[in-house]
C-alpha cells in the first residue's frame, strides 16, 4: 500500500454464485479495497442517498459525460442508463485503493478492453451438477424454469474463459482467501513490481 | 490438489536475495511442494547420494539424455553437465504436487521456452540502495568488489522483467506469503479451472 497504485478489480458471476457473500468475507480480510458508486438517470428511491447508492444524474448530465468518455462501462436497461464514472475510481487507484467493480459480463467487456490492467475475477458456483441441484433442491421451478436457468449458467460460464480468474464458491470464505491471494499475486506482478522499485529509493 | 496437475514453478534472484530462507518459510506453509532434482556428470562428493543430491550420470548417459530431449534445461560449467530431467517433474505435477525449480537466469529462460505455462518468480532484496547498504555492512568487501557485485546485481534485475512475479524479500515470512498466495492465484487461471470444471462432474 503507501503510494502504491492500487489495483482495479471486476468481479462478475451469474446470479446464485454467491458475490455478495464473498465480498463480505473479502472486506473482513482487507481494508484497502473501496467499491464503485455507480452514475445512474434513474430516480432515487427513498432512502438511497445522491454520491453514496448511486451518483444521481439527469439525462442531460448523463449524456455530457458520454461525450467526455467519463464511463468506465455504461449500458442503458429499460430507458434509463447505468455508468461507472472513471473519476472516483482513478482517485481511490491513486490513493492507493484497491477498487472493487461488481458488474455483469457486458459492463466487464468494456471496462477490459478499456483498461487491459483490469484484473478480472469470475465467481461460479463448483459445478454445473452442483447448479443443477441447488435449483432442483429449492423445489420450487418448474422442469422448464430450471431448464432455462441452466441455458443461461451455460452462456454465462461460456464467457468465463474472457477472465483472468475463476473463483469457484463452494465456501465463501475459501473464495475469499482466494480473491485475497488473487490481489496479492497481482501486486507481484514484474510490471508492478518494477515500477515500484524503479520509484524506490535508488532506480536500477 | 487431488486430482489436479500441479503447477511448475521457477525460482531465480540473485545471491544475497535469500532464496533458501524463503523456500524453508513456504515450505512449512505448504506440504504440496516437491522440489526438482538434477542430473549432473560431476562425481558425487562424500555423502551425496544419487537420486537425492544428484541424478549422477556418466557423460554417455548425459549425452542420450540429451539426444532423448529429456532436459527441461542444462547447462556446463567447468567440463561438467547439469540439467533438470523432464521425467520426475512430469510424474510430480502428474501426482498433483507443485514441482520448484531453483535455478538460474540462464536455465529459467530454457524452462519458459520449453513450457510457456511455467510459473515464473524472481527473488530479490528490496532494492538496489538497500543491497548496497547490506553489501558495505559487511565491511569485508574493497570497493571494486562492492561495484563488481551491484554491476552484476543490475544485469540481475535487468533480466527480472522476463519474470512473472518478482517477490521482495526484505522479510522471509511475507516473502513466503507473497508465494503461496502466487500459487493460489495461478490456481484461480481460467484455462486451469475450466479445465478442472470441465473434467468435473459435468460438463458445461
Amino acid at each position: 500500500m503507501g503510494t502504491e497504485r492500487g489495483l482495479l478489480i471486476v468481479l462478475s458471476g451469474p446470479s446464485g454464485a454467491g458475490k455478495s457473500t464473498v465480498i463480505g468475507a473479502l472486506m473482513r480480510r482487507r481494508s484497502d479495497i473501496r467499491f464503485s458508486v455507480s452514475a445512474t438517470t434513474r430516480e432515487p428511491r427513498p432512502g438511497e442517498v445522491d454520491g453514496v447508492n448511486y451518483f444521481f444524474r439527469t439525462h442531460e448530465q448523463f449524456a455530457q459525460m458520454l461525450a467526455q468518455d467519463a464511463f468506465l462501462e455504461h449500458a442503458e436497461y429499460v430507458g434509463n442508463h447505468y455508468g461507472t464514472p472513471s473519476a472516483p475510481v482513478e482517485e481511490n487507484l491513486n490513493a492507493g485503493y484497491h477498487v472493487l467493480l461488481e458488474i455483469d459480463v457486458q459492463g466487464a467487456a468494456q471496462v477490459l478492453q478499456k483498461r487491459p490492467d483490469t484484473v478480472s475475477v469470475f465467481l461460479c458456483p463448483p459445478s454445473m451438477a452442483e447448479l443443477e441441484r441447488r435449483l432442483r433442491g429449492r423445489g420450487t421451478d418448474s422442469e422448464e424454469k430450471i431448464q432455462g436457468r441452466m441455458d443461461r449458467a451455460r452462456r454465462e460460464y461460456a464467457l468465463a474463459k474472457n477472465y483472468a480468474y475463476i473463483v469457484v464458491n463452494d465456501d465463501a470464505e475459501k473464495a475469499a482467501a482466494e480473491l485475497d491471494a488473487i490481489i496479492m499475486a497481482e501486486l507481484c506482478r514484474s510490471e508492478i513490481r518494477l515500477k515500484t522499485i524503479m520509484e524506490g529509493d535508488r532506480p536500477i
